[in-house]
């Protein structure tokens, strides 16, 4: 299976937005990446839904919400979900981790866990029926242009073999920060099978989107 | 002195925002209003520092930022705010208040605060040297397209009345919620000096956001 | 308009709670009076959904939900609430308090606002517009069995003449907190109106509730 | 050694309280499972110290308290917990656990922690010497009446070989969540020795508790 | 009345402990002044009962203790608190403030309030019968060597107009922040009774502090 | 390598600090250990910035900050941080841990994770490449004087074993707790490195500070 792309909407040059999802669709993006933060969970803050149901007027590429956020069961409701949408949710802020991922699931989403740096993987072990992604955070969240943790690469490629170990081959394996032509390549090489595109490699100022597109799907095949 | 106008950038049209910019130039709005949310003090999210700062690059339009955000004061580093930006933070989320007026005057914006419509204007009796503007929210904040609590107007006039009697009638008075054409001149008639436009008056599918500006003026002159 | 009673049902004998009601029913009490706490607001529990709904089934009595919980607004939809109902949030407890009087009200029930015994009335100046109720606590909240603070009698009085004042004389004011023979009738004298009645006057081990309320009733009249 | 009953008594028909506690005195069950519920830690609430103390004074069965409580340290000492009482709290809900389970021990209770489904058994590798029993959560905390989350049943199976493995064969395992009467077999298959028995099984309207009770033996012998 | 001296033990030379308490007996200090910081009511930390302890072995000089921190009737109980000293918490971090009072005053300790700048003095008058002292921060909490809130001038004035005409003039009034020998005079001509003596006044490095204490007794005379 | 030893300085005798630092140099302490407590992470309190600028005026020994406090990563900038100096934040405490190494790093610090009783090892495998410490509370953290939890002596074996198979030998273990003469020896026996040595051993009422010191070096030689 070949490695899928889901560009950063929070990197996007807003003022070119509806032209820029053209080109993504017409490079073929598998998804498109919506950063949300709430300022506590991580100290900044990106997009909303009313933005985001602007592009998903533009649109029918499926897309990928990443809820850096604490509690994010009771913030769902306020996103107009779709069926075939991954929605991401962090291990660090849900304490009721299984049913917020059943909770995703009977909204017609696909479940997906996110990882921050510093947790392990076996973090995940009790709620692998319950997920079709995990993500793993190659920088520390809420950020854009940060350096990769170089831990991480080893990272995905052990939860790659733990997924296989333990008959989860079918996860697909998100990886999110710092996903330049170099990086992603050694990601792809270790076990990700959906890269979080930004400004590390196809938004880039004064740059053609459709040309990155193509050069990054190279580096991932 | 006559009504200004501070347009909700949450309700732009997102893939017209460069022409909507340019038109809220042409009818000389004094401001462009950005809310942050972090889906705790409200819950829901809207935009960011990235989208605030793409929109700082077309326009020399000062920005009102308004942060309904818990602990505000941890928070404000995010954004790039410039000399001559209003910062409003309100007075249900900061414990502080005072030391976050501050804090925003040493940046070189005018401080303001936002009280919700529970919340009683004598709440501000302690920081009225230290705040420019006090901003009256006519809705309960947190979402676009709500209905006017009907005694907010009375609060106005209660505010305003309160301002002149101590002496600090030079402090502006902002309305936030359901500004109607008809809202918008009972809020004026009340006291206000700035008026938050959103989905109420100037920004309406297919119709011509100058010419509804046009059409603002003239309620609040 | 004579004093209505609402006896508290975290002080009823549990082992004859449907004779209890049945007694209550016969006293004619108003109300029945349910607390609800968190551990957090209040530093205990009490009572929750399934026993509530258990007694809902015996009676027809109107139910009076005291929410003594930190976010009530999250939290009203666990209860199974009525047309005629009344649901108190605490001031000190919700930031949005507007909204959540509005959600009690669109509810169906009775809006009513609590102060602990610190709170000035003043805090609810804006809200009175909104409300239906207003519960002034005469001890603070968490605890059968207290103490009553003196003050309360006082601010019993200034609340009854504020409202007046202000054309809001329809608002009823209950009390909750030591309401003994005594009290009671110095707490009627003030200007309440419906009184929660607990441990130290309608629920004595081993007495009669009837006529215990009989003489509550008395001392109300 | 046979299986063990805790009846959930937030699901007993509290008009016949006295009668159902003589039910469950007579059919031998060996504990009274109570839930706490703090709004917070789970969405919901349920029984407090009143209630508790009211059924104390029916029977001398022990009491199994469940603590779905945020920081449940601060709130023990609300509760008249008694010699051979089962105390659990959650390990997601306390971050100094090895202390509150030695200040259990020091009220003369039995410690025990709950696993919430998400939660991985090897969260309690360090406590194994501090408890005398493990809750394993087979659905999510907070409600009666839901769904078997499948993958918990191997979780219990685990947690008995790890127990083996490292020398705490002694430490009970109980289940709590759906457990219906297959389920209890199964739960009692994969090694689960006290059994939560509510809804799906010992509390059905118009049935006969102790005949529930009979059944539910032989699907745990 | 004279004006009473509570210099702040967070300014004095640690290296010479012994020495400066004697120094402030033989100044007559009426009080020693304890700050206690948690980190998240104020971004800071200071003091702890330990330092608290061994200054307790020194001298018979009452202790003043300021808490400005979160939930303050949680953690009254690790100081070693006597009968005659000041212990004052926030208004701004207590729910309860009522019943915290109480609390101080059950301990034999003279129950206080601090305001904070931007918090108005009828905060406080529900109150007013539970506690001895008020004390109005005169900078924001937090940190030593701020400037003063000039408003506060008026703050000091105000409350005590007020405590006047509520037949409350037995409140004392403490003011901590900037107590400059400047702002001291001007504090004490506004109604002022203590004044917490920091680095503006009678902490200067290679100064005497006996010379220092005897000047700022005069300032206040 | 030697064991090296970290005098606890809440337990020091502030009426002598010179005298200690002094005696504490000649000793040859490696580092000097300062608990910073916030009342909720762990309910008490104990020093701050002031009290430790003060001893660093004093002496060079490097400094071991301990912080027992939610959220350190906001915190770090309090403190007057010196290249070499420790600094330990609690793995409980932070989730964004990754990062705040980091920070600690770009300080100059040396990173140290803490891990409570409770907190399995290898909750740490994912940054071992981004500290060069490792905390093993051998108490549960807040308070002098507490008993050894007699398991954390198998987790110092187990973490040195796991350091060692996971090449990171180079990480230090350091250990707090009921670190008697007894215990040192135990701990060192186990694998510690460094030793916060308090009441259970150096500090003790009029005896000499550094014959006890001496003693101890003899115990973990």
């Amino acid at each position: 299976m070949a490695g899928k792309i889901s560009p950063s909407m929070m990197c996007v040059d807003f003022r070119r937005l509806e032209e820029s999802v053209r080109a993504m669709e017409q490079a073929g993006v598998e998804y498109l990446h919506f950063d949300i933060m709430d300022g506590h969970f991580v100290p900044n803050f990106t997009l909303g839904p009313d933005f985001i149901s602007c592009v998903r007027e533009m649109t029918n590429i499926p897309f990928d919400y990443h809820l850096m956020v604490e509690r994010p069961e009771l913030l769902l409701s306020v996103f107009d979900i779709r069926k075939g949408d991954i929605v991401t949710v962090h291990q660090e802020a849900s304490i009721h981790l299984q049913r917020t991922l059943q909770q995703i699931r009977d909204m017609g989403a696909r479940p997906s866990v996110a990882l921050n740096p510093a947790t392990p993987v076996y973090a995940l072990d009790e709620v692998m029926d319950d997920l079709e992604l995990v993500l793993i955070m190659t920088v520390n969240p809420g950020f854009a242009g940060q350096k990769l943790v170089p831990s991480t690469i080893r990272k995905i490629a052990g939860l790659k073999e733990r997924l296989r170990a333990g008959g989860h081959s079918h996860v697909e394996i998100e990886v999110d920060g710092n996903v330049s032509w170099d990086n992603a390549a050694k990601m792809r090489h270790a076990g990700a099978d959906i890269f979080v595109a930004g400004t590390s490699s196809v938004f880039r100022k004064d740059e053609d989107i459709q040309a990155l597109l193509a050069k990054f799907r190279s580096c991932i095949a």
